[in-house]
């Protein structure tokens, strides 16, 4: 018997039929004797439909009004789902975020979780209720709904999770999991059994499709143990919880403790939206990058990978940076018209660049494969034109042109491809 | 200043641009230094939706869940209607029953109102802030949302003007006014300025399309005083209350005392959804009615008007009463089942009769109007097959081939022609 928290976004619902189809997933759990409280989005189109009636009635709306209209949506799914588990003979209830209540604070539309009493749900749950929460919102203290932003469910399902301590929260998407790389781009891609939460952060660019950032921090923090996987796989084919392995139906995201079998590295990720910028003979004396980046920041730009020239003359040098794609015409406006001020000779830019990373626990306690990676690109001839690490990834900027070269020589050479 | 509140129906609110028309009737209402709490509908369209959702998912349905996912469309449209107002500059906020609370029964689907706790609401409007109250909702003693049954707005609308004492209900919908008849077959019908409470729930034929019956009993009990007025006036044309007669944009529904100038008829009504039933031979003793009447209200169903012959012989009789034509089917299966038991000889029903009524609170002090209309119908060869009467009020039931002419002749004698 486990204490279980499911989620099912948007495409997990979107009809009537999806609902029932999610209705059979948490009858397999409830049927093996576990205790279920499953987190519902809105069906997929509802929100953007609410949100286009809020900006004809009002462009510049109240963010308290946004969050009263949009939440229905998920007020509506957490009625149908616990409807349809009733007709499949699972006893069940829809509860609101101001039922629990979901505490937030005032910050409409983007609200973060303050408490959760999880005690009337945990009751309601272990008399053999099934608990069908509407995802997304909270209530505030002043008694107003509040919405935690886009993608804020999984923020609800893994807040419960913590709330009600449950044993696992079972993230249901519309991949059955995590893979080590985009399966697109190498038809050898493996899907990870486990990856630690750190991993997860990492591996962003694949992981903000899969998992919300905010979501695998959340369950870093509280220790809530994170199974993503298919709402398409057949409900009845998949064992229930505590029955089978879970490493059968999808990636399991953990804390790094849990994962016996670490390979240095875990995924390769490919990440297109970037941008590089470089200024020319700066001068080199000390409080001049602190200009240039002082001044992106200002102008809300994030800097990613840093790169400055040791300079020839010890009087000048050059500084590049990337930053992402989406921001770079506001960064190269910041510079020009900053171009006195930081006193370059020549500012040039590209968005004609990628950034490939290997990302993997293992590299902690592992020396050397920086060198590896350095060396197996060019051994295929591809130019790294800038390089960044952290503790558990390596970073590079290459051509665009090389990015699916890159990606599988490294899918290779870490040891990733499917046997 | 005057405390009004202002109900909206599902046609004043159906999309942006009517809620948009909404504010403006709100705004003038504000601007003029009116306390103002709105009361709305779902946009119309919506519940249907919904309610098919509850029926797809599960056709025998748990009544919380149907209130949760149906209340939503209320919950939207007070929002949005809150957006749409401080897009104009005025000041408003969305109210969920739950949040001020309306305290209902435990009955879903169809909860009475127990209580209102007006004090929140009332400091809100008197801080000069409109109140935009989602109708048809509430919440239980269990913390669960309910729904009022539909047509529910207008019962949350004067339920409201009760709680915080409003001086007046205006109810907006697709008419401008109860009038002395239909006017699709009196060119001549005239609105009425003011009607009381009483011949209003008699009107229910007409009034039943513009008011829901139980929100008439309610404010006749609360003494609420009801404007029935068009939301498709031009809304700045409109005298705002306090600033011009009422009687220019509506009808009022109030106590008999307030109206000063009292016709003996107000209204002629005529209703098409009546069949009759009769009973032929029926054995002329004590307790056959009873039996008859009896097994009838078993099987719900409601008895309208009863002609009962003298008998000839002092043995046998005949029973002719009416029943609503969309019982008709069940009341004649309940007789013929019941043969033996009632032991009469024939049973003869037909669909094809109306009941034509004159409507006045005036009739009580005024003799001889029964007369007149019987002698006005058959100088032009009504036959009237049956009579039944009240207080305020005189029905006949006549052959539909002569209503148009029944209601115009009506409606000339008591002088409600307009002029």
């Amino acid at each position: 018997m486990a204490l279980l928290v499911m989620k099912f976004g948007g495409t997990s619902v979107a009809d009537i039929k999806c609902i029932k189809n999610v209705a059979a997933h948490v009858k397999r759990e409830a049927d093996a004797g576990n205790h279920c409280a499953v987190v519902v989005s809105a069906m997929s189109g509802q929100t953007n439909r609410l949100v286009e009636w809020v900006n004809e009635a009002s462009p510049d709306y109240d963010e308290r009004e946004y969050d009263t209209i949009v939440s229905s949506g998920e007020q509506v799914t957490s009625g149908l789902l616990a409807l349809a588990l009733q007709a499949v003979g699972v006893k069940a209830r829809s509860w609101q975020g101001w039922q629990i209540p979901i505490q937030t604070s005032e910050a409409h539309g983007s609200a973060r979780i303050s408490n959760i009493n999880g005690d009337n749900l945990r009751s309601a749950m272990e008399s053999g209720q099934v608990a069908v929460i509407a995802g997304f919102q909270g209530v505030t203290g002043q008694g107003r709904i509040s919405t935690l932003g886009r993608g804020g469910s999984d923020t609800s399902a893994v807040a419960l999770a913590a709330a009600i301590g449950a044993d696992r929260c079972d993230i249901y998407t519309d991949v059955d999991g995590v893979y080590t790389t985009d399966p697109r781009i190498v038809k050898k891609a493996t899907r990870l059994d486990k990856i630690s939460y750190e991993e997860m952060l990492e591996m962003a660019s694949q992981g903000a499709k899969v998992l919300q950032t905010r979501s695998v921090e959340m369950g870093m923090k509280h220790n809530v143990r994170l199974l993503v996987r298919s709402s398409f796989d057949d409900p009845k084919a998949s064992p229930a919880a505590g029955t089978g392995r879970q490493s059968e139906v999808g990636t399991l995201v953990c804390n790094e403790d849990e994962i016996m079998e670490k390979h240095v590295v875990n995924g390769i990720t490919c990440n297109r939206d970037e941008a590089k910028i470089m200024l020319t003979n700066v001068a080199d004396k000390p409080g001049v990058a602190g200009k240039v980046f002082g001044s992106l920041a200002d102008a809300g730009v994030n800097v990613d990978m840093i790169v400055q020239n040791l300079s020839e003359d010890g009087k000048y040098t050059d500084i590049a940076f990337t930053v992402p794609a989406s921001e770079y015409d506001k960064a190269m406006n910041v510079l020009e018209t900053s171009k006195e001020v930081l006193g370059y000779k020549s500012l040039r830019g590209s968005k004609d660049v990628v950034k490939i990373s290997a990302i993997g626990v293992g590299m902690r306690s592992h020396a050397g494969v920086a060198a590896q990676m350095f060396a197996a690109m060019a051994q295929k001839g591809i130019n790294i034109q800038a390089i960044t690490t952290s503790e558990i990834k390596i970073s590079v900027l290459i051509d665009p042109a090389y990015s699916e070269l890159a990606v599988r020589t490294l899918h290779t050479l870490f040891g990733l491809d499917e046997e």
